[in-house]
């Protein structure tokens, strides 16, 4: 899509040279997601300055495509009839998007300037919890009675269609709003005109409740492929709809977030080129001490054991290669179940399952470093280990016998923590690598110290 | 989605106790992921009773939905009628995703019974790379002509539309079938039956070629929020649309496969419970070994410096903690930037912006791991180290010193990894902790022992 960057490029330069009429032509031809990108790379300055060539009728949609910065900067420096006229061409959820990223101040000034309906609205959708379908559904859809007929329908999203979010699938409400039915913008094209809406809808509507996870609403567009999702409340009466645009966004929020959190990452809404060093450092900084603090424990381990290790310091030698694969063994596991978990792949109830394979698998891992490890040190380590005034065989034994006991602990405790985490109401992801590495290291060392005990009666 | 839950259940039951009217009633009212997501648990006896029950006009979009296993199996157990039957319903692109999963034989009896227009089309798309925008296209789209009328536009929509994947998004063509505009189903909805498409078409249309990598057109999906986008070749041709439900699985799968390969996994197409013990075995134990074998090179330093450490056992006892705290700063870092990297947020002229940054996040970080872990040291650990023959102060500085320093290197390197990676046309999710790891011990321990070498002179 080289023609786009282009065009942005085009774009900044016939702003600082003053080109607007040029300007203004060229915008008209690019793509709103395109404008907001353009803008977003302006300064302050100019950014007002700009926005103020972009086709009216296009400015919404720009400005809501754009980052929340530049819009709070934008709407610091409307004027009140460009703050309203933006305002009356947002869609309710854009609005609450908005909304929900601004200062209390500039919040106040919004909503003085839309019109009360939508005000209402928007009071509406922020009421519902941060995560909850209903914080993302939008309200303007197109809703049909059915006995309407398929022509009545047409003529209906002809009058209404354009402030709707989508007319493509509609849906069917009794006189007490619940929903019966659904009918696709397709199906109506291919009937014909004196068909009733009843007899070509469909009844089988799968819908959300407004509290459900909005994650759960995502994975469903990525199931059914829907282009749409009803959501309503306790007596199925239809309250909004979520769409796949949203439904896209949460999904890859939700995995960006899951990656964050795997990696011991506080998550952030911002991009990582709009976030500040500052910011970062509190992103990252609580998972690192905490996880420096606990791996002290497994400085006491060693501590413990330092008369053995005293008299057979080239054990000392294998514990970074013992703890960095009971670590990958047991991060690999974790971090497996854990994205199985948030597709639905699967549930609480094959934890059993999951565990005994798990075993299986750690098992056939750990045998084969073990006899791997065996070779490359009786092969290069001997010599070293002889001098160390220890049987080459033992050592390498020791340390062999340690990686298969520690990767079948890793991986099982790898796979329970997640599952159980989910279980009480924790999120899984924080369960990831760095959380079970410092566990795992622990027990790497145990084990290791034991069996050198054992083995080498140190 | 309980109810959902119960219908599967309430099935399965049904066919055991070979209820098959009631069944018959029950499928009728499913929705085709649900039917496949019950067929997918019954055994492969089972399978193919309950497919002849399910109503007909939906056997095609629930075998979609199915797992290449069931799927497989059911297309050996089809009838030449019931293959022909399912083929003819099938959709192109489906058909191309259903005959990659399959063992040749299969694949010459499939194509055997699809019609020789869908055989062509299905050749042609099997010819773009794996990864490539041409492989998950589909060749079924709505195409207009400029001068056709608003009524002409929807009467062809209405006599071809029941073929088509989509008719909400419908591309005009010139004579050589060169892409020159677009229109939306609610474009034509809400314009006059009169209106001429060339008046009412958006001409800055936003396509792919056949060969861009399908994460980049899934990733526009994301942007601009289209409904569907068109593929073209080389001299801007239309030669088929990209779908948003196609798009949906391309981000999630590529999302997961990120995942997987941070983790050091060699990722599979299968889900977690559907991969075999042995093949869970070939996606992790590459890795392990290699990232094993790699940790060696951390021993030898230990080694190298054991005269030191046997005259100071206790520096011994701080190596997990750098070590972890190292590999958990390179960690964050390299997940944050391989991520961003595949959302396209950060590119490769983002480079320096981004190790500058990383540099002052690293420093901040670090000094603050720095204080505490000397806090925690001088408060805990003076005893221990004293009656280890050394100064408490001495050694809590290296331990401090050696944190704020392996942090700083730990950053960089885990940012510019990635980066470089994807320079020279490596995957960056590679790159990512367990990889970091490795090398960051490695830093970790050198710097740890030649700081301990000049402070306390051992």
């Amino acid at each position: 899509m080289d023609e786009k960057l282009n065009e942005k490029e085009l774009a900044v330069e016939l702003l600082e040279t003053k080109q607007f009429s040029k300007l203004k032509l060229l915008l008209a031809e690019m793509n709103s997601a395109d404008i907001a990108e353009f803008l977003s790379e302006l300064s302050y300055e100019t950014l007002l300055l700009a926005f103020r060539i972009l086709p009216k009728d296009q400015a919404a949609d720009i400005f809501v495509e754009m980052d929340s910065d530049g819009q709070e900067m934008l709407i610091r420096s409307f004027s009140d009839n460009e703050l309203k006229a933006v305002m009356d061409d947002l869609f309710v959820d854009d609005a609450v998007d908005i909304l929900e990223e601004m200062p209390a101040n500039v919040v106040k000034r919004i909503l003085r300037f839309t019109d009360p309906e939508m005000r209402r609205w928007i009071n509406e959708i922020l009421k519902y919890p941060e995560d909850s379908a209903g914080s993302i559904m939008t309200v303007e859809y197109v809703r049909l009675k059915k006995n309407m007929t398929v022509d009545d329908a047409i003529k209906h999203i002809r009058n209404t269609g354009p402030d709707k979010e989508t007319i493509y699938t509609c849906y069917v409400t009794d006189l007490n709003n619940k929903l019966i039915g659904m009918v696709s913008a397709k199906d109506l094209l291919l009937s014909n005109p004196g068909d009733i809406i009843e007899d070509i809808m469909e009844t089988n509507v799968i819908y959300f409740h407004t509290l459900e996870d909005k994650e759960n609403v995502a994975n469903a567009f990525d199931k059914y492929g829907f282009m749409a999702i009803p959501v309503v409340d306790d007596e199925t009466r239809l309250l909004g709809i979520v769409t796949f645009d949203d439904a896209i966004e949460v999904l890859q929020d939700e995995a960006t977030e899951d990656i964050e959190k795997m990696a011991a990452i506080i998550p952030s809404e911002k991009t990582y080129l709009k976030t500040g060093v500052f910011e970062t450092w509190k992103q990252r900084i609580p998972w690192l001490l905490l996880l420096m603090v606990s791996a002290a424990f497994t400085g006491k381990i060693i501590s413990t054991f330092e008369g053995a290790l005293a008299s057979c310091v080239i054990l000392t030698a294998f514990i970074p290669m013992l703890m960095d694969t009971a670590g990958n063994s047991g991060g690999q596991t974790s971090v497996t179940i854990i994205r199985s978990l948030s597709l639905g792949d699967i549930e609480m109830k094959d934890i059993f399952r999951i565990m005994w394979k798990e075993f299986r698998v750690a098992l056939v891992c750990g045998v084969t470093l073990g006899i791997v490890n065996f070779a490359k040190m009786m092969i290069f380590d001997s010599s070293a280990i002889a001098s160390d005034g220890q049987s080459a065989v033992l050592v390498s034994l020791v340390v062999s016998v340690t990686l298969v006991v520690t990767i079948v602990f890793a991986k099982i405790v790898a796979s329970i923590l997640p599952i159980g985490a989910k279980k009480i109401g924790f999120d899984p992801a924080v369960m990831a690598s760095p959380f079970i590495t410092t566990i795992v290291d622990a027990l790497a060392l145990l084990v290791y110290f034991n069996i050198a005990k054992a083995f080498l009666g140190i």
